[in-house]
């Protein structure tokens, strides 16, 4: 079943904490299981409309429980973690940015990425803010001029869209979330399961 | 902060999936923790209630995962799964019978516990039916007379709620549920951070 160098899909929501933490063990998955991921922000908002959820974080007992287990996952693998004090956060504008960049230069939207989620999770800055995401575009590198007068295009709002409607097609409806091979996997602590999927071609 | 050779509370709902794989791990996990298990059936229906949440198969989305993640995550473990025809059902009669031979004989509860799990997720038979679970027990080779008497007193259906109570405030929200000094694990996929945390005594 294992479609080797065929790209497994990832799939994150920029305000998640568990997608931060995907995002940065995922250089490392990519190595060990030999096949690139796809990086593929979208928007859980539409998707919580849709199933009924709400944030974790303002479920009762759940919310608590989540707090304590972000900083607490995150430790264990040896990441920075800092909750941030505005959360959660709307992040199309983030989204419009990675896409815009992506369509321009994969790698770079992978290190755009990197860079929202650092200044989410551990600079405590507000990505929701669409000069921050041009600012932290600027310091990562990229020209924030072009992405500045696109990102209210409705090209590109209509492109992000897609994705996200694309991303409930294939039935994601949490973040971070991988589909390997139409093979389904929610949660950072999938990963093993994942890579075992993987490896094996299923089982 | 692990406390060697104090108990690790792992809750469970007799009608939960995941509950039944944890209780087909939970000898050999406390074996390799070195620490017993105490095992403590509850319901979801109340705290499912309090937290706004419904049964996994019932939601958008989630739904279909969750139906195909129970049994791919039985295969994982080599664990025999048969999706039940009436799913989830009210459990308040295996639970009750659980506490009163547990009262007596915790092995025997213990052994208790598994036939019922055995009989709903292997055999496909109606562990909602009280009839049923003490057919049940008496295949465990308990006696089903004084446990058919006692299922509807007034004091075992308090001592049911009382643990249900007590779980609730302890932040129990889902099914499996463990707490080791202290620290809340959900989930069976967290089995692995749950051993890693009473391993070092956390981090």
């Amino acid at each position: 079943m294992s479609a080797a160098g065929e790209p497994v899909d990832f799939y994150f929501e920029f305000s998640s904490p568990y997608g931060y933490i995907a995002s940065r063990l995922a250089d490392d998955l990519e190595q060990r299981i030999g096949r690139p991921l796809r990086w593929r922000p979208i928007l859980l908002g539409p998707i919580f409309k849709l199933t009924g959820q709400a944030p974790l974080t303002q479920l009762p007992m759940k919310g608590p429980y989540a707090q304590k287990d972000f900083s607490r996952t995150a430790r264990m693998h040896k990441l920075p973690y800092r909750h941030p004090d505005k959360f959660p956060i709307g992040t199309v504008g983030a989204c419009r940015a990675f896409y815009w960049m992506h369509d321009r230069d994969p790698a770079a939207a992978r290190k755009l990425a990197k860079a929202l989620y650092r200044a989410y999770f551990v600079d405590n800055r507000n990505i929701g803010d669409a000069e921050a995401v041009l600012r932290i575009a600027a310091e990562t590198g990229l020209d924030p001029t072009a992405l500045g007068s696109a990102i209210e295009d409705p090209a590109l709002k209509a492109r992000v869209k897609g994705e996200v409607d694309a991303a409930i097609a294939a039935g994601v409806f949490g973040s971070p979330f991988f589909i390997a091979d139409g093979e389904p996997f929610w949660g950072v602590d999938r990963i093993p399961m994942l890579e075992d999927w993987v490896r094996r071609g299923g089982w």
